[in-house]
């Protein structure tokens, strides 16, 4: 078994955490907590999305956000795009790197905007073109990869065809995302060593929600395969799109954790994380999903 | 990274769950819930334990229980002992395989009992032997030797000592029980590959609490390190001894429902025992720290 000496972490609390709420934070408090988060030492973190406000309405100040953060030193700041409004917006607010995403599902995608997931990521190719022009990083997002609720198992053949779609429109970072909390330890491990092997001009995001209790061992299973680059949720925020009060993405204190009992760095200071996410509690008023913000750290129990 | 072909499951949930409860279960409560166990197809169910009602008044009657089952065929009824006299209940009620328990860290063992583990272990020589001479199966159980709230973590040296003592009194069944829920991946393959290495004669349980969410991800760990023989707990009942309200034994059905999704056989019938599961729940009448009871197994999210 395998463990890499470091990992990078993303923070999607923010995103794909707040998304999920019905509590809407203000621009100051999520300021309050970007800042916390870049403080507490994340190399990346997902700031928020330029979707329509009225689609998503947690998600309607992310212009202000990134304007307001201007370009903090060592930190990466990253924001989901669907099209070419949410690229230009980007561009406005000073926003240097965006995501796009697709659904790996065939019947998910054409239910929902009528396109396979390959006419999907080419019809990126303007929004990847209009970012990269002005300076802008651009990788991709595949969701469920591994299954959905639609097919099952997702084949393997329709996770490279995407792969290769985003490829033909340059964008080579890309992450794999069990956004229906699906994926099995012994396929993340199996699918991360092909695609690693088959694609090694890419760089690769592993996303895991814990809905069925199986994020930690899928991270373990994906970091054996040689993957280095995880998303994580200040206390487990989050949920799962077809599970109504499924738990959400794997808590970033939990991954924290067990990185430092492994040796594994992060770079963060989960102490400082554990002090920002009880804020993030009182700002829900509801329990998180991080088992450690519960039970303490290790040394937490250790008796003087 | 290496999955095995087929892993055996000790469902521990009547009694290191039930011993955290606070609602008493009476037996005929008990012995449903067992008869259901037994039926889903555990290979091994800890039914209770041996030891005083005053001090343990949830298995008070773990002798009737034994008595009320008898010899089911295809699984095996264990009970945890502490002393001569909970194996002469064993012998008495009908019990076939009794576990003798010792904690790892000697500063919990010497305030608690005054006594150093490796003479804890040698004084079980003679509930061993009563044990054996009335042809009960005897096993050993070793807790926290990855870590404790005492020591940190636990020197490799004891734990080796502890086996040793064990294998002096006759005991090559042992289980290695994270109590403490301090367990982290990398250290549970390394012991366990380094314990399988220098003890081929032993065979090998091992106990994880999902207390900081690493449950699932060290029984991964253990499993590549050529462990098959798992405790779990239905509903995930139980609690840390050392932090109240944290989460319980690993759940029996997450670690099924990761099973079947990896190819790994059980033997036991998941839809039947998350069945099971909703009747326990409505006895204790609170929530259950299981995720596929809450969320579903993979194919209840599949549409039509």
């Amino acid at each position: 078994m395998y463990f890499p000496k470091s990992v990078r972490l993303c923070e999607v609390g923010l995103r794909d955490g707040l998304q999920n709420e019905k509590t809407l934070l203000d621009a100051e408090q999520k300021l309050f907590l970007l800042r916390g988060l870049i403080d507490a030492g994340f190399p990346v973190i997902e700031v928020g999305s330029f979707m329509s406000p009225k689609a998503v309405p947690q998600m309607k100040d992310t212009d202000d956000l990134f304007k307001a953060l201007g370009s903090p030193a060592g930190v990466e700041l990253r924001a989901l795009v669907a099209n070419l409004r949410g690229v230009q917006r980007a561009i406005d607010c000073g926003c240097t790197k965006v995501k796009l995403n697709v659904s790996a599902s065939r019947q998910h995608n054409l239910r929902n905007i009528n396109r396979t997931p390959e006419e999907s990521v080419a019809s990126f190719a303007e929004s990847a073109e209009l970012a990269r022009d002005n300076g802008l990083e651009v990788s991709g997002s595949i969701s469920m990869p591994f299954a959905s609720p639609w097919e099952g198992t997702t084949p393997v053949e329709d996770v490279d065809s995407i792969i290769e779609a985003y490829l033909r429109v340059g964008v080579s970072e890309i992450s794999l995302s069990d956004a229906s909390g699906m994926a099995m330890p012994a396929q993340v491990n199996e699918l991360c060593r092909h695609v690693r092997e088959k694609y090694p001009q890419a760089t690769w995001w592993l996303h895991f929600h814990n809905t069925r209790g199986l994020a930690m061992a899928n991270i373990l299973a994906a970091m054996d395969a040689g993957m280095t680059q995880f998303d994580s949720s200040f206390g487990g925020l989050g949920g799962c799109p077809f599970v109504p009060g499924a738990a959400g993405n794997i808590s970033s204190e939990d991954v924290i954790h067990m990185c430092e009992g492994c040796g594994i760095e992060t770079g963060i200071d989960l102490v400082k994380l554990m002090a920002l996410t009880v804020n993030l509690k009182e700002m829900l008023s509801h329990s998180l999903d991080s088992y450690v913000l519960k039970a303490g750290r290790n040394e937490d129990l250790l008796k003087g």
